[in-house]
């Protein structure tokens, strides 16, 4: 047992997973003392906001962090150093560079919670004025003012964060967006994504299959120069993905997992006693595979900080893993995927079959109702579902049910039988899912 | 094993059962002959739909229904017999009036998909002109007719229907709402009713706690009379529910249950062999008591159809029974339910606990988006989750998570630990259903 008082804990990083560990050591231990430090200005900061900023819905960058600093000191309890880098980590204390003074912290358990950085491209383009990496809360604000004023912006990368650029800053302009791979959101299979690729193209100068070779300029971007064209060009902005925080980690000797996030254990523990990683940063479970997996994303984020504060406040909670499940939107035209495509289900050596519909989302005789295409993945020898991707209207309550089953290792029957309402204006008698999963039963053999 | 040819099976009723049971055995069996005679005009009608219609959404009844005659003749073989009332079930054959004419039928197989119809009220009020009933798909258009032309309606009743056709004809006028319990859809907990409750005065004259005694007219309606109060009225349109037609069956000799349906074993065989009940007229398992239970919704009837005609085909599928899963709206507020409410746990024996949380149903910075109040009930014992009720804005995809999840006999912890996904549009990086699943934790002394 943990004697109840006396425990100092350091934390550092402030996102998401960070301030859920430190609320919940507060909340389960208000005695011991929980500092947080983090780099910014900001804490508990959802850079998954970012594209709402740069559109305008959302007005202020304020807006993006779910509760500011004070609450967390007042409220919480929690002792929050912003602008506080943490440059060692060592036995039983850390050093500091809080507000630009070098300061040493004592810590009895330490949880990393470092998160993820936008990754830039194999190029060199760091000097040059008006490219930009999204991913970080702090350059929002610039990347607004200059997408504002200035005409050709070209987004390198069609992940979510693409995509969601992408339709944020057309709506007003023509923008050119520069994909590698064949097709924007590669983390989708072909028929997902081509629905997708239709209808961006009508909105975006979309290049497919096209790779940035150079970024030309001299004090400012000019040019984009891929393996085929050039693009002209006033503001880049750079989304080919992130990666994880591990440097301090590493050097104070915690292990790195193969996906090359900080390996823990279900405790959320890292090989080294008392210390935790947690959220973007720490490798996870992932729920369909049952290997380690790295799905850097907010909402396990969380949760994860709300397990590492419980164990180290002393309880035991595993925490299960997590699903990869997303959802976007692109204009009107709603996309989402849980567990894994096709080809991450061969990759991972699974007998996968698929099948691809499209039907309606609602009612027929309900006028205005899109159509929904679903993808839906299953393992041909367990029956069990792998993975659904879906587009188009009604997307979201799809993927929410297609969560809730995979989390519990559902087969197509689950998916045939669950219970779904039928509503008129919301969902047709036999939902979208069910069909889906109607269909697989051929292709795996079920009369 | 049945032989490949020569079989005859009969279906009583062409609604969602009857048609998903005739087709599936068409499909399987493409030489069987299968009768399906309908008592009225419509086969594979939608009488969910007539709130729609009666709103002007649909413009016409044919629209509601899902395929029309020639559909099943022609595409899927099915013999419809339209105009047919079976009046009588013999060992081996019926006795149909159809158009008119009595005609015999034989049958090997024999299925019972006779619906439901709306109750009356328990006075008397049969031959006053301008008191109708909703739930039969023939009568809607005259509904229609009068409710544009008359000023004075009266709903009698506010369960799912009714509080749709008060969305419906509200819109225009101001119209009288009459319920005898103490909030509309008496099926929900006090705690979500009540959110409806305080909004649907807003838009209807709502009556809570009143009785109807009598329906005054001498050809035509004038008044309704309550326990409290007098209603002038030019139309009453009465939707306190609907109960099962059995008749037939009962004295062909199947069991009928205790919930006043026609008993089957979980192929959806009756009590005599070869003859199968399907949809509303048929008993079914409620998943979470798993106890007989009567479900008369489109949903499950549609599986059920396509579970029986598997079976009569020659296959052996279970019906895994049915959670009572809808939603409906009022207005902008979406409402809906998923298995138990506190008090029908209570009733079916389960040491209920529950919370009520109200939280944003999207990322807070969005604006304009709406708050949702979600009730959780549990069973203190196993910690299992009985059943989610939910009003307001984004309850669709709560719903659908919670149906698979209850389908899937998931406790708190899975509630919990799902991995929905954040997508500030749409949900916040702590959704509802997990926020409810947490602060059940404390509920069941879980740290």
């Amino acid at each position: 047992m943990i004697p109840d008082e006396g425990l100092r804990v350091a934390v550092i990083g402030g996102g998401a997973g960070g301030m859920a560990t430190a609320s919940r050591i507060k909340r389960l231990k208000p005695r011991w003392v929980v500092d947080v430090f983090e780099k910014t200005n900001y804490v508990s900061h959802a850079p998954c906001g970012i594209p709402f900023y740069l559109s305008g819905i959302v007005e202020s960058v304020d807006d993006l962090c779910a509760y500011d600093v004070n609450y967390f000191r007042e409220r919480r309890g929690v002792s929050v150093h912003i602008n506080s880098e943490v440059v060692e980590v060592r036995d039983g204390e850390i050093e500091v560079v809080e507000r630009g003074k070098r300061k040493t912290y004592e810590w009895d358990r330490l949880v990393f919670a470092t998160g993820a950085r936008g990754k830039g491209l194999d190029i060199e383009c760091k000097d040059i004025e008006g490219v930009v990496c999204v991913g970080s809360i702090e350059e929002a604000p610039l990347v607004r003012e200059r997408a504002r004023k200035y005409g050709r912006i070209v987004v390198v990368g069609s992940g979510y964060i693409g995509v969601e650029i992408a339709d944020a800053l057309s709506r007003g302009k023509k923008i050119t967006v520069i994909e590698q791979g064949s097709h924007p959101l590669p983390s989708y299979d072909q028929e997902i994504a081509e629905v997708l690729m239709r209808f961006m193209s009508r909105k975006v100068d979309l290049r497919i299959n096209e790779r940035v070779v150079e970024l030309e300029g001299d004090e400012r971007i000019k040019k984009v120069v891929t393996d085929k064209k050039e693009y002209k060009a006033d503001l880049v902005i750079v989304a080919v993905g992130v990666e994880p925080n591990v440097e301090l980690a590493r050097d104070f000797g915690a292990k790195i997992g193969k996906t090359g996030a900080i390996k823990v254990n279900e405790y959320l523990e890292t090989n080294i006693h008392g210390v935790y990683a947690v959220g973007d940063c720490a490798e996870t479970r992932n729920v369909i595979t049952g290997k380690p997996d790295w799905i850097p994303l907010a909402a396990p984020a969380n949760k994860m900080g709300y397990v590492a504060g419980s164990n180290i406040a002393g309880n035991k909670i595993q925490f299960p893993g997590a699903l990869r499940c997303q959802l976007t939107s692109f204009y009107d035209m709603e996309i989402g995927k849980v567990g894994l495509s096709e080809r991450e289900a061969l990759k991972n050596g699974f007998d996968a079959v698929s099948v691809t519909i499209t039907s309606r989302s609602r009612a027929s005789y309900i006028p205005g109702g899109g159509n929904i295409t679903i993808k839906m993945v299953a393992d041909s020898e367990s029956r069990r579902v792998l993975g659904v991707q879906a587009i188009g209207a009604g997307v979201a309550k799809r993927i929410y049910a297609s969560t809730a089953l995979l989390y519990k290792k559902s087969d197509v029957y689950d998916f045939f039988f669950t219970d779904f309402p039928f509503y008129p204006p919301k969902s047709p008698v036999w939902d979208p899912l069910v069909i889906a999963a109607r269909n697989l039963f051929r292709k795996l053999d079920i009369t």
